[in-house]
């Protein structure tokens, strides 16, 4: 099942996809899933980011070819670290090139949202906090990483956590392939089964560090292929059996 | 005038506080500060953390003497970093030490809650945007910070981030005495006087990055003479013209 944010009529809204229209929910998806009895047709709706997340948390290196490309020791845990809540937006929404930028670089990851308040998730319990599964482009200014050495301000900016399509509720994600297209052309390509750590040890990670709550995001790594965007590029990230996250860049002001 | 946020009879209310007790505020005090005509005493309220972020930013060396005495170069810009919302306690409330440190510091500072939604401030118009100041402890486990390189992990755990007692509202932030004291004992004492970014310039900085919105809270780095705490100790940040924010600290469990 594919879920939903969207924006009908100016009221935001969640529903379930499928290929010609969608369903709206009569309450947030998080405990249960319940449809109104009518379909809106795709043209009258606008997706949005598919969270409302409170955070998001990011996963540094975690495929095991990036590694190798970097010539990088394979990590003994997970290195995480924060995107605010404003960096959020949605398919086909602009990514702003801010004027502190001089190099703008797409990372494609799978990321998850969470379904229910948690701490102290132990492994075989993670798909239950699990609401699904979707596309997030972690947007980064590679000169502002390299100078700060700290990755906050580089990856912080408003419009640099493009989120979705929509949230694939039911899928494994143990071997996805997953790429970024730069203005159509293939840069990013790797799979799920490279994955340094797995989608549930990296929840179970996150959660024995500070409580989830539903709707926050959790992103689980880039593969190799990163690079630079510019103003007037469009960016694609394209996980099998979720779908493509679509986004142009735009110059700010 | 002193604003808080406390619980009175199970609900979360703003006030204003004096030396025997608070006038509880008919609405959030971002936009306008309007009491009711009643005074609560202070033996019937709890008092919480003074804010709802979305996002907690702080920043990292800005003290001159701590420049000096790390032997580092004063920066040009601010480096930024982000804890999450879960991380946020209350004056007297316990900060729980984890099972992955094995050295937990303090880190006295001086922080500020916005007041309206805000974009690239000019610096000259920062006061517009702040509703008041307060203490924040930065905990930090050390030791995961040496380790990951990046600070996040090390600095987002649950309570990690004591803030209060109640914010300030009308003092000037250029000339005040902050201190801590670790069971009574006097460890950080220098003043915002040795600054490197002023508060002006570091909300404008943060303002050029990420939206700020009504609640968020932003933290103005920590002086020389952090150092650790165990399970019992007491910590107290202590800053001239503002009070005392006083937490526990307690094991795991």
């Amino acid at each position: 099942m594919r879920l939903v944010r969207f924006i009908y009529k100016k009221q935001i809204r969640w529903g379930v996809i499928d290929k010609d229209g969608v369903w709206p929910l009569k309450n947030p998806p998080y405990e249960r899933i319940n449809r109104f009895k009518y379909k809106l047709s795709l043209s009258r709706i606008k997706l949005l980011a598919p969270a409302e997340p409170s955070k998001i948390i990011l996963v540094g290196l975690n495929y095991k070819d990036h590694a190798r490309e970097l010539k990088m020791k394979i990590p003994d845990e997970p290195v995480i670290f924060l995107k605010p809540p404003t960096a959020l937006i949605g398919p086909d929404e602009k990514i702003i090139y801010p004027p502190q930028a001089s190099r703008l670089d797409y990372e494609a990851e799978l990321a998850l949202v969470i379904r229910r308040k948690a701490r102290n998730i132990p492994l075989n319990k993670v798909p239950e906090y699990i609401l699904g599964f979707t596309c997030l482009n972690d947007v980064t200014a590679r000169n502002l990483q390299r100078k700060d050495v700290q990755w906050s301000r580089a990856k912080s900016f408003d419009t640099f956590s493009p989120l979705g399509p929509w949230l694939e509720t039911a899928i494994r994600v143990d071997n996805l392939r997953i790429r970024s297209f730069l203005n159509g052309k293939l840069n990013q390509d790797s799979n799920t089964n490279k994955f340094i750590f797995t989608v549930k040890k990296i929840v179970s990670f996150v959660s024995q560090v500070m409580t989830l709550l539903p709707g926050d995001v959790i992103s689980t790594g880039t593969p190799p292929g990163v690079g630079p965007m510019k103003a007037g590029d469009k960016i694609e990230i394209d996980i099998e059996g979720i779908g493509v996250l679509r986004n142009t860049v735009v110059r700010h002001g």
